[in-house]
């Protein structure tokens, strides 16, 4: 039996990346940002939290930390295959933002680069063929014994 | 000029669903869950929480609060249309989870609905006709002038 009390991996994620800062670290990180003061500088963030949220990005495997310069030692930070991953919901939570919680002020729109179009950001289904929205979309629970040992795929 | 101590709307979007609990009552409620006795059970959150969050939710426009008992007063809690187009962010983000947050305890997996396939998640371009990584995208400023009352689009 799976333990009810254990963490979802949603709730993994959320605790690893759901908060304002680490958002706000990976779209900068996104956009191309690396080093430490940069970070700070961009994000206006106090040191001290920027430093613990960039370690536990590089403890989830979000963010990778490479030394730039030995003396004194600089570090820079980039984003893993496993962070860029993240880039569809950072992109959605943009869009939606722009779309819903943005005003005549806002100055930033996504676009795609070559051609300086909006784009869509759709649910794609190769098997069918098809795109399609949310109602579209189904849980399924796989059915596992007890044995945590078995499951592991041959 | 854009005023650079205003939250930028990815600011104000994380502010108001860029939470753990937020986020885990919206996918609960993309499930069908709607009474708030429902939401209580299923996230096993404590009650004053919930009340809380479920209320910004509804005075963010993700929500709507609606009687469906008089005697005594009962509310269910659904998503408006903004909640709903929350779903490619929250699809996003438990895709992510299942992938790299995931081991061989998580039970759900994510299908298309009508074909029971798993499917893929893309940014479209119309003009191009063509899907893209997030590579392509760009993020482009408006030149707005400073008189807000012309930025209107005729």
């Amino acid at each position: 039996m799976v333990n009810e009390s254990d963490p979802t991996p949603l709730e993994r994620t959320l605790q690893l990346v759901g908060d304002r800062w680490s958002i706000l670290i990976i779209r900068a990180a996104l956009r191309g940002i690396r080093r430490f003061d940069d970070f700070a500088a961009d994000l206006g963030i106090a040191r001290p939290i920027l430093t613990k949220r960039l370690q536990r990005l590089v403890d989830g495997g979000v963010m990778a930390k490479d030394l730039y310069q030995e003396h004194p030692p600089r570090f820079e930070y980039r984003l893993t295959p496993a962070g860029i991953n993240l880039s569809p919901a950072l992109v959605a939570l943009i869009r939606w933002g722009e779309h819903h919680m943005g005003d005549s002020e806002s100055p930033v729109v996504l676009v795609h680069g070559p051609c300086g179009a909006e784009f869509e950001q759709a649910f794609w289904c190769r098997t069918c063929a098809t795109t399609f929205g949310p109602t579209a979309i189904r849980a399924v629970s796989h059915a596992r014994g007890p044995d945590t040992s078995a499951r592991t795929k041959p």
